[in-house]
């Protein structure tokens, strides 16, 4: 029988949901810091809800859920596994708008679903970490997602990384005051995102491609490689190299686009200096795929590391679909399974995580002496230790093997002379110490290692 | 447009979430306590691995999703949603054998999905918490988990539940005893199944349906019966009423089944006193529904609910479905809907749960001191303390109206006279009092409440 997980999905065994439990313990804490709250959805949508928000493409890769019952034609599919985190949530303001706070701040964790290509680090199932501001159009939300999303990644440990910050109406501008045709504007968004993967040459190359003039494209190209030139000597006064990119922008746009200006100026002066304004660059290259973004845009990079850790930006027409009103809102996405590729890569997880299931194993002496051992590991569970027992009457020294190739640290031993007496041994599989404690005392002698 | 979440499924708003994340939270603290590791696995499995194991009404409750792409024949299923968490596991242990160790001991808190026709209480997606103790047949193993889970129920303040404990064995040779034919036994158990709901005039027409001899069925109603009547007298001496069914078993029984009649007394026999021996009731009539079971039995039961909480049993063959030799195990579901549902009705959620969303609300008095708030409320976050920024620069009353319908305890004001001075205004919306404190006091103030 075929006992391998589904295709592009996986099996985390304790060690793997370890490490996951750690990152998003991380994410969690520093969200909540930041006054978001927790939300959750159904993993399955009704399909009307999914079909027709994330472009042809999209649709394509959402699995969709057989109909059940009597009257179900042979074939019809009336769910759907959720694709984001994203759509659910403006379903949800939608759904709860008079319950829900006049600024909802949520911040949700859980997989979503695509039927992708499975490849080397792209699954089909995978989890997405995401925070969202519901609710206001100050440039005080951008502000503080980016000051959120770098501290997640100082505190877990990344020490250089680059919040890269960008405005759709800049980029609109830009690509006016290129001379690129309105109807063009969306082709050239797409082409310019690819600028990372193919470089400058393949964006040119697509551009033409794609009917975009050969002038303006080459003062687009020309613009963001001088911009890209001096991004390394940005690290050194971060703040000054914003502004000289604002100030270009403002030259370039010749005052079209202000509120867009605007909306930037005012992020890049928001930025608390020493945190995010330590990372935040300006990078008007940035185009995200995605169409629904209105306002500012988000991608978060590491050194020496292809794509991106997240990313996000304003979407202030999204919710609106659902709503019939419109209610601006602003997140950024974290890509949990990156950053646990990056850390494994690097080491980054905390020595502990490797931890043993338990504390302590309790032995066996003999089949009379189970119940006692039963009731030495609840004592010491009550002092809140991890305790492992186990379970079966077998020689000690096998038991003290399973005990090391666990790395569970202690033994205890109750033997005929130390039941006799009230007393336990407790032996350090480490260093091979052993000593003899009374029972009350045990719990002590474990918890100083 | 439709904006309910799909039929039988729940969105969960931040106060849910925070209940279920305590409830959980309790769970894996003292399975860790065990020693239990946790263990996830995908939400689809491949539609083979799921069907036929869960008879055919399960078969048909199974989500099916649509094959995808080129070749797939219209309305062909190749995948399926997660049914249960004991396939899986079963999965799992074959597919990963050689990395687990000889005991493996896993917890596993997921949702499951089926397709019932939703009711009060009943979820198409809810989720299950498991425990499995998998590769000895020790009876060391059925008085863990019985202790695992009434530490859970302990923890989580339900003051009086019962963990009922039988053994397929014993009711088998009780079948045997009564004269049920030996091709009725799974009628009769699915008969003695619904005592609970319908009672004995209920089951004992049901039996009589199902073809049992009328004799026999009296038998085994008049014994369940009186074991119920004494069940008042059990809370005094849990110990001595356990002995007490154990022996009436052993007459009935006349010698027959004594090797499940030994693990039964041996389970006894290893309950710690004061810990689940206070709580678990040996009760020849539970049968659980499900057909995989082979050794003990346990049920969760609370006072004045209908149906229980949890349940489980030893499943020696299930595993060897997948890998091809047979491995012992054994496991105890909690059911976290109907524990949240009872917990909820009993008021037994600890009052900071409703917690508000931030310890501080940072206000803002005018556009130029926004940078300010922002690195007041760094200042504050990298003290531990959860900060909310009012995002924008609204009258100082609506804001602090605001802060006090989020229940956020505490405000800071900085007005152009603090500003001047280095010092921040805290006020208690609670108490309305207020105090003007150096900024670096902020923290103390707030952390002393």
């Amino acid at each position: 029988m075929n006992t391998n997980p589904a295709r592009g999905m996986r099996d985390f065994l304790p060690e793997d949901v370890r490490r996951r439990q750690y990152v998003i313990g991380v994410i969690a804490d520093v969200y909540q810091r930041y006054g978001f709250e927790p939300l959750e959805t159904p993993a399955v949508e009704n399909i009307e809800t999914l079909l027709g928000k994330y472009g042809e493409e999209g649709d394509r890769l959402i699995f969709k859920i057989l109909k059940r019952g009597e009257g179900a034609e042979a074939g019809q599919a009336d769910l759907a596994l959720r694709y984001d985190l994203t759509v659910p949530l403006a379903r949800v303001v939608a759904e709860h708008r008079a319950r829900l706070p006049k600024f909802f701040k949520r911040y949700q964790v859980q997989p979503v679903w695509r039927a992708d290509r499975p490849q080397k680090g792209r699954f089909r199932e995978f989890y997405q970490c995401d925070v969202d501001a519901i609710g206001s159009r100050a440039m005080v939300v951008e502000a503080e997602l980016l000051s959120a999303a770098g501290d997640v990644l100082s505190r877990l440990g990344f020490a250089s990384y680059t919040l890269r910050l960008n405005h759709r109406g800049v980029l609109s501008g830009l690509l006016e005051a290129a001379g690129v045709p309105a109807g063009l504007h969306g082709d050239a968004l797409v082409a310019l995102d690819k600028l990372d993967k193919v470089g400058p040459e393949g964006v040119a190359a697509e551009l033409r491609q794609r009917g975009v003039p050969d002038a303006g494209a080459g003062m687009l190209l020309e613009f963001f490689s001088s911009v890209a030139a001096a991004q390394h000597t940005a690290a050194a006064d971060p703040a000054a190299f914003n502004r000289a990119v604002l100030d270009r922008l403002e030259t370039l746009l010749a005052g079209t686009r202000s509120e867009a200006m605007g909306e930037l100026r005012d992020i890049v002066r928001l930025l608390v200096p020493g945190g995010a304004g330590a990372h935040v660059r300006l990078d008007p290259s940035l185009a995200r795929g995605l169409s629904y973004y209105t306002g500012a845009i988000f991608e978060i990079a590491v050194p020496d590391l292809a794509g991106s850790l997240g990313g996000g930006g304003r979407y202030d027409n999204l919710i609106g679909m659902f709503l019939g009103s419109e209610v601006p809102a602003c997140g950024i996405s974290l890509g949990l399974e990156r950053i646990l590729v990056v850390m494994g890569e690097r080491g980054m997880f905390p020595d502990n995580l490797a931890k043993a299931p338990a504390d302590v194993m309790v032995t066996q002496w003999s089949v009379d002496g189970v119940p006692d051992a039963l009731r030495l590991a609840a004592e010491l569970r009550s002092e809140g230790l991890r305790v492992e027992v186990y379970p079966e009457a077998d020689k000690l020294g096998r038991q003290l093997k399973y005990a090391s190739s666990r790395a569970i640290p202690f033994v205890t031993v109750v033997g005929d002379e130390e039941a006799a007496t009230g007393m336990v041994t407790v032996k350090n599989l480490g260093t091979g110490e052993q000593q003899r404690v009374p029972r009350a005392g045990v719990g002590g002698v474990l918890r100083r290692g």
